[in-house]
């Protein structure tokens, strides 16, 4: 692992250091590092153009690859992330650009000669147009930016940032995908009950999402959490909900929920958040989903996972059976991971409206 | 290495439960599994296509990588194998499409979460077009394919596996090439003695092979086994040769059909795989190819391997002198791997043969 | 690692078995392992071809990447090396050709099945145009070279090698970087006091550089050689410099060359290169670069220094001060790896200058 310690300063200080543009309707060249950058029309932006770009993936449109020619994306993912990494790389190429990765994987690259983050992520940033960069500690996309920013002012080529997630903090792209399935299979995001079940307290995705539905705007929506006692959702988020005037309820209970629900977003609670092995065995039962569960939901509900997934969603057997269900949409969510990250690298690429819509 | 076995079923049943398709004389779209999809008229067309691609990349035919610009191949090696990966990401490259490989290597990736098999296949089929996979676990490949057809049914994309090798079960693209070499060095597959020499029962290329021959159809050929009695051709390969009536031949002895061999197919025995060492010490120089070996060989014979090779073809020196011998075809082997991966690719990613051809 | 000792010759050896062939003028289809095989007309080339490409990728010129389209470039790796690797691969897809890559690393691929070096760089020249090989014994790009030139008589595609290092033996792409850099920034080599700083003994990128400053043949011009009594420039090195009439003065005191020297050549002095560390305590402060040593320098030097740095350059807090100095440029040195790499595999890959300039 890079030793981003070596940096006189935590990568988590670089949140206040780093202040990342609004995007305010202009993509290019932007470092895209939270949600918050976002208002309406800019994620309508990204949900029209994903939604054209899978049109014509569908349709094996070969001028895609017209699109970002000659354009160059460095891949830095010092911690794994199969659909993230390998999404970002193949919405890339969809669109006709070139992928650089260390042939070794950078984390074994970058360590073996101890360089520290800020060194590492200036290489890629001499190489590339831009830089898709997940790491473990949290802000260091922001501090990624930071140093981006400064870099571009001694050098000829520029790069811009792309986070795919800095530990519990933030994953934007994976928020911009949840949101463009939502929208997408509801047909927008209003008269909605979205339920989000899990580990709320550290779930990074839940926390964008929830963030993203109200800087997206809805009407007569209402916003439903349900975890643990323990791991319900922190403050700062249930506060930018309410500043938004989003309708939000929490709970422990599932049930209390489950029959009303449009959308369900299902997510892990790890036995290990539990201090007694007691309190665990207490509440799993409400964070299991199974076939006997979903079929206690509405009709015409959708179950969403961001993946992968484990004992969450039952016995391997649970899963086939969960998976044959047309009500789960997590594998069109994984798809349509690919389509909103095209959106996305077109968008800070540069690529003109006119060209993509 | 991912958790295959977090699969409520083992792999290898999934050779049960997946039957792979006759190509029957179309290619586009179907996975790639087994030998025994193949027949005489299907290898003819690759092996025609095969050639006309080398004889386009010896001249450097710039109007290849229109062949299949836009597509993209996942490559999900979670066992290492420097030819079978190099030549099919070589292959798709060649044919002017994308290869996306997890940054970090997808056994580093997936392990990272736990995930099984079915998950990390399952994302590489919603972002790719086509999936090379290897993996230890025989049948895995089967499992593949399974879930692939599954998930096509939920998802706008398509995407078909080619099998990169499954543990000791099969490894169709290097019996593809294999037999290509021999019948493009020898002007077809008659009239000739076929010789397969080594660990016979555990070999997985020796088995793909001798059956690949069956299929392709031979007249007035005879294929001879040498291996050490506990390491024979199994039983299932000699029944599918007579059902097919080709002749064949088993033999202990290297020397009792050297002299009459067309083609020399030479694989490695390992001394691990026998009880005592004295056992291995009784067979050994039966099974080491060396220069004074070659030379009781016919004088147009051809030396095959599908490496790489240790200490079966001597001492370093002996390598030295065998890859000078033009009798010494392997690294043509090697390379045609390519060309027959392009016309693999290209075939299953619906190319039409008017291009190819 | 690949286990270049099964080979009956160390790679060492192969510094005799095999002679690099000039470039004089032709670089088509030529292995790049040595400074030595260019000479002032050869390197004025690289170096007019990298600004003219500089300036391309700066006006985001799409024709580049037919400069290169269906050309294909393997990345060897034995031992990690960010900018290099990345640097390899940005310039060869910079130019619309492509890049294959071990999918798990090459160093894993390779030693799960034990083959030698020979072997695996053989099955990249079976696949690839052009194979860009790091590994950390010396002579290993000449027995990579040798090898391939003999392999190239056997198959119908041909592979050049380009060296990425060899262990403390020689790395030419980056001297060519170095080099450029520095006639670009002070509009030639005459006339210049160049002063060379650190562990000059191990160091193998302040061989290459003193090399080829005698190659580009320099007027007026002096090379200073700062280092630790222990760690003084070889007598190879000294003896080529005197053999090319290059004026040279070593000292192991950095102020006597300060304040006249109008490039400043920075690398690390490892303590481990000491016996005792009080040795090494009482020469550090020689070798710390920090911004108040660089106020001390004229007011026009370049301060070069090969990356990724350590303590050489004092504290994360220096590392700042320093990159926000205009006359530190180790990141458009950087930076310029990428263009003079392009013009290193367009001239081997027979691009027309017609097409370069």
């Amino acid at each position: 692992m890079v030793d981003s310690s070596s940096d006189p300063r935590p990568s988590e200080q670089f949140r206040h250091l780093y202040t990342p543009p609004k995007i305010n309707g202009s993509f290019t060249g932007k470092h895209i590092i939270t949600v918050e950058q976002f208002d309406h029309r800019d994620l309508q932006t990204i949900f029209d153009v994903s939604a054209r770009l899978r049109d014509r993936v569908t349709a094996h449109d070969r001028d895609l690859v017209n699109l970002c020619a000659g354009k160059l994306m460095a891949s830095l993912f010092f911690e794994a992330s199969t659909r993230t990494d390998m999404s970002f790389q193949a919405a890339m190429r969809r669109l006709g650009g070139s992928v650089v990765t260390a042939s070794n994987g950078v984390q074994f690259s970058s360590v073996y000669k101890g360089e520290n983050l800020a060194d590492t992520v200036r290489a890629a940033g001499c190489y590339a147009d831009v830089i898709v960069m997940r790491h473990s500690a949290i802000g260091s996309s922001y501090q990624a930016a930071y140093y981006i920013d400064r870099l571009n002012e001694r050098i000829v080529t520029h790069g811009a940032v792309i986070s795919g997630g800095d530990g519990i903090g933030e994953h934007p792209s994976q928020a911009l995908l949840d949101l463009f399935t939502l929208v997408d299979l509801k047909k927008g995001a209003d008269n909605l009950t979205i339920t989000l079940v899990g580990d709320l307290l550290y779930g990074r995705t839940v926390h964008s999402l929830a963030k993203l539905v109200a800087l997206y705007g809805v009407t007569n929506t209402k916003l439903c959490f349900v975890s643990p006692a323990s791991l319900r959702m922190p403050d700062t988020i249930i506060d930018f909900l309410t500043k938004h005037n989003i309708t939000h309820y929490e709970t422990t209970d599932l049930y209390e929920v489950l029959g009303e629900s449009d959308v369900i977003y299902w997510t892990r609670v790890q036995e290990e958040r539990f201090a007694r092995r007691a309190d665990y065995e207490a509440v799993r039962d409400n964070f299991i989903m199974t076939p006997e569960v979903l079929n206690q939901a509405k009709r015409d509900v959708i179950l969403m996972h961001p993946l992968p997934r484990k004992n969450e969603m039952g016995t391997p057997a649970d899963h086939d059976i969960l998976d044959a269900n047309p009500r789960a949409v997590y594998f069109q969510q994984m798809e349509n991971g690919m389509f909103v990250r095209m959106a996305l690298l077109a968008k800070v690429l540069g690529v003109s409206d006119a060209d993509l819509l």
